[in-house]
């Protein structure tokens, strides 16, 4: 018989990320068993085969598990770390997915001292949620990121490396405040300016606007699709981050739009050249 | 014999743009001659078969041609529909492809009493640029607008429609002001929002952002990895609508933002949700 990769798992909270999660590790003949406080969503799990069965309760799973990934929105996750680390058996490894780290790890610092916890964050996400749009292949090249609390030890370190790499992703160690500092840049405020695209949009003109919208703004407001309960958790959550990545963004916003408007064209030029060879460098040319 | 859709069409500038449209004609029968100043341009247009031939010089093609084509940017094009006015055969109709309209008009308004003129935008684009990228199928579906001016009759009207529709585009027409109002807030803004994301990532973090920037931040600034001489010029020709289309967006943005700095939950998810249903009327969920 071989030895699972992993200690027995439980993902509490069965949407996208827990759903994915359990389907990718469950192609590796890891269990993986569910808490959900929705019906439909267990039984929906169960059917998909993202987990193996489940409750609707905490306290019917929690003792029995080994490793236990708490997938909800952040504050939720709060609230459920500290439920999940109070009812946990000793030894037991508590991690998240939440897109946020700082208020995680605050919360994950002063859980028991028998249970062990490290931050984590799939930088994975879809505008669709649910775990109807599960998919094992959700993490595939994708970064983890890890990060340590101190209910961090070597053992609860290499497991949650083991769990990312099993779901297909790269591990990746980050402070949490500078994890914050970069999704607030990189994810929460590209989110509301896609938002505040839309709505200006809406402002500006009614049905000309939305008639000549092309692939540029489809692009440009992708983000603006998705599920608003997580976006607002997510900015909420960040919100010192984003507050600092916003003073950034309007300051170099503002400085193109004063290039355009006094017709400084080597001024403009200039910082659209470096940021397009700043995007070529990251992504290529044209993608 | 056929007779032609078109009278005899001249492209004036072999880029992206005027190499897909020769090409685009090209299917349809039609014969296309060209002008640019670059003489390697010319050669590639002939070799792909966008152009049947042409010249470097304007005087040697424009007074033989029935419709003009002026596809350069946008200052570039003022210029020479002013040359290409002077040079034209009595009737001759010239048309453009700039991506704003109301410095367009004003300079076809002023042209010789014996031609006509009417503004073009084809809403299509790519961030790529040259003869290299054209592409007979750019067009394919896209809205293509058109735009009175002094100059235009009912002739000139049907040519220009024929025109968009050999392309594969739809004939819209618009107003010079409502036009640039709108591409003001769906295309040159959104432009900036990208390159003001990837300046401020830089402000924020060397090297932790470009790594852990997923799909999301991708998408967002997509549009920043165009041509700056090009970007430059969409916003300078456009600056008193995108200066309007900005102070519409300052305000939603950081309304989002208040909302989230002030822990409102309730306002934030609001504002999220109506974006959100907006793109989705316009787009679908996730696209």
């Amino acid at each position: 018989m071989t030895r699972s990769p992993l200690p027995s798992v439980l993902v509490v909270g069965l949407g996208l990320i827990g759903g994915s999660v359990g389907l990718a590790l469950r192609d590796h003949g890891v269990q993986v068993r569910g808490v959900t406080r929705r019906e439909d969503a267990l039984h929906k799990a169960v059917m998909r085969g993202a987990v193996q069965g489940g409750s609707l309760e905490l306290a019917d799973e929690v003792g029995n598990a080994g490793l236990i990934l708490v997938a909800a929105p952040t504050r939720t996750s709060i609230r459920l770390l500290r439920e999940v680390g109070a009812l946990a058996s000793p030894g037991a490894i508590l991690t998240d997915a939440c897109s946020s780290k700082q208020e995680v790890v605050r919360a994950m610092d002063v859980l028991p001292e028998t249970v062990r916890a490290v931050g984590g964050h799939p930088m994975a996400g879809r505008e669709v949620a649910g775990i109807e749009a599960a998919d094992p292949g959700l993490f595939e090249g994708a970064t983890w990121v890890l990060t340590e609390t101190e209910r961090t030890d070597e053992e609860s370190r290499g497991v949650c490396e083991r769990l990312a790499r099993l779901c297909g992703a790269e591990p990746l160690w980050v402070g949490a405040e500078e994890h914050d500092k970069a999704v607030a840049s990189i994810s929460h405020l590209p989110l509301l300016t896609a938002a505040a695209l839309v709505l200006a949009a809406e402002d500006a003109d009614s049905e000309l606007v939305w008639r000549l919208a092309a692939s540029g703004f489809r692009d440009s407001t992708r983000l603006a699709a998705g599920e608003p309960e997580m976006g607002a958790d997510l900015a909420l959550t960040n919100a010192p981050a984003l507050a600092e990545a916003y003073a950034l963004f309007a300051e170099q916003l503002s400085a193109l739009v004063d290039a355009a408007r006094g017709d400084d064209k080597t001024r403009l030029r200039g910082l659209l050249a470096q940021a397009a060879r700043r995007r070529q460098g990251m992504y290529g040319g044209g993608q």
